[in-house]
């Protein structure tokens, strides 16, 4: 078999504002792959078959001199994530042509993975045969793991409490919605369309709301205190949970939208109440965490997601030329739940 | 013995920015009280001898219909805080004339304390006879208390550690230091004048500095960084200690005196740090922790301070009269170590 080509979502400019299609990322077709002599190192050559997508990709796009939790993207290089592959030829003797793998691969339809560790490969197999493979990068993948590891860690729910959710339709908010409800918790979610409101309602959220049209602070004054938040925003709906903070409230800091393509900062009135109502905050990354809470996650979620118990939604993107484009509607809110790209079929 | 003048000190505005004596607090000498005749109700009568001024009396002078951490003060009543009295008469089987007792007591020469519990009144007994009475508000009372309790609980302080302490000349941050450098951490001060650096300097901080003629961020770049931030400030020094957080950094939020007099909120640049880093903060209020580590405090502290092992210093300021006054001068910085009223000698 002679190269065929290999399409490649390359990061290509530092954006300034919200990440632009065609600018900040372009998708090359002018590579091109041999399947049967690329070189394996000891790695593993796979297919890219789903990618997700996630907000804090933003945070790579910038000048690597800058530091950050997660390593900056470069220039010309192919964007990378979370994602499934297709194993085609395997130089690793734990890994077998045929199976599945889950880990940070390329934007990139065929990749060769040497390091295995570093990209956080991990085999994986169905166990329950009705779960697509791209569920494997939403609710069973990063975003649905930081939303459950934090929750176990750090939320110290108790029944009865009231816990307030921002991006409560995103594909962490969503998990967390129905972690607590399971917890026996009151729940108010936020989002910022009437179709995510709709679909929190669907997830269990007592009260779900759109911050567009209805005021964030009025809704916690009225529905509120509140004693958990989840933050995916930061910024004034940040500020509106300082203000309706009950006693010892529990802050969940999982991101800052609001923060990601703006360097103003958001004048805070109310972050006294930390000292004033006791608060506790954790910042959290989901790896740190792994080791304590992934046998648990595993055990749990997959059941609860084939029977139904925990629903999920997707908001797919059908192939990789695309991808820019889905990374920015992330950016900008237009997605609907768990954002994926399906690059290929499950076939070699 | 006929009626005699009662000194106290009034609430008497709510001020908009900071307390001004005279307009905010009123010294009044119109009341009298007969000391052998005024009815206890089962309390005791006690004249004060000491009375602590602390930053969060701030707090306290709102309008009443505001709900905070501490209960605020009433126009036409006198102010109240933690303070040391003598008992004159008691109407009380546990507490007998002559002793002197710790708690929350009037601004006022002399006064009847009927709920001994809401005014958290206890018998105190020099263990160290060469300890004043003032200290017993001051690095033996509640300032000192809330640096110990919350560094013992929240710190999780290692050994070779770096600690960043705002307002490190005051009350809490000069037993914080002290305490960061008993567990052999690396610490970093800050304070408003040179004088201040100098007692940090003695008190065994390793870099000590003026936040008005260096800069915090600057400092805090080359000497960070920092594991440990213990905030007594808020604000742009908040920010800056955000910018200069290590992982896993553990931040003790103290107090924000830089928003008690100013309704602005500060535009926080760095506050997603909090994600980055995953940092972990906590508010706390000295009572709240109480019966976990008063034990190991008096046990502790007293002789590390009669031994000279714990330094302190009192900006004293003599006469009931001149409390408003000092009130004041909290607020706008010009205290040096703990501020505390001498309202009378110790004798009945």
């Amino acid at each position: 078999m002679s190269p065929i080509t290999n399409g490649t979502l390359l990061f290509n400019e530092i954006p300034q504002g919200y990440p632009e299609p065609g600018k900040t990322t372009v998708y090359d077709t002018t590579q091109t792959i041999d399947l049967e002599n690329v070189p394996l190192n000891g790695g593993i050559l796979i297919k890219a078959l789903v990618l997700s997508v996630d907000p804090y990709l933003r945070g790579k796009m910038r000048d690597p001199s800058i530091e950050s939790y997660s390593p900056p993207f470069h220039i010309g290089q192919p964007l990378t994530n979370y994602g499934v592959g297709l194993v085609l030829r395997s130089g690793n003797p734990n890994i077998k042509v045929g199976e599945h793998i889950a880990g940070v691969i390329n934007f990139q339809q065929y990749s060769v993975i040497t390091d295995l560790k570093l990209s956080r490969v991990m085999v994986i197999t169905k166990t329950e045969e009705s779960i697509p493979w791209s569920a494997y990068v939403g609710v069973l993948g990063m975003p649905a793991r930081t939303a459950f590891y934090a929750w176990k860690e750090y939320s110290k729910a108790k029944k009865g409490e009231v816990a307030f959710i921002s991006s409560g339709a995103g594909a962490v908010g969503s998990m967390v919605i129905q972690l607590a409800k399971l917890d026996g918790l009151r729940v108010i979610a936020s989002a910022g369309s009437d179709e995510k409101v709709e679909f929190m309602k669907q997830l269990g959220a007592d009260v779900a709301f759109n911050y567009k049209t209805d005021d964030t602070v009025s809704v916690l004054k009225k529905e509120g205190p509140i004693d958990i938040y989840w933050d995916n925003v930061g910024g004034a709906t940040l500020d509106a949970a300082f203000g309706s903070a009950n006693r010892h409230a529990r802050f969940l800091e999982c991101g800052m939208i609001t923060t990601y393509n703006s360097k103003d900062g958001y004048p805070f009135k109310n972050i006294f109440e930390i000292v004033s109502k006791r608060i506790t905050i954790n910042g959290f990354i989901e790896f740190d965490l792994t080791d304590k809470w992934k046998d648990e996650f595993y055990r749990v979620v997959p059941k609860k997601i084939a029977s139904g118990e925990f629903k999920y939604a997707e908001d797919i993107t059908n192939g990789l030329e695309h991808a820019g484009e889905a990374i920015r509607r992330i950016q900008t809110g237009q997605n609907i739940a768990k954002s994926v790209v399906l690059v290929a079929e499950d076939k070699p």
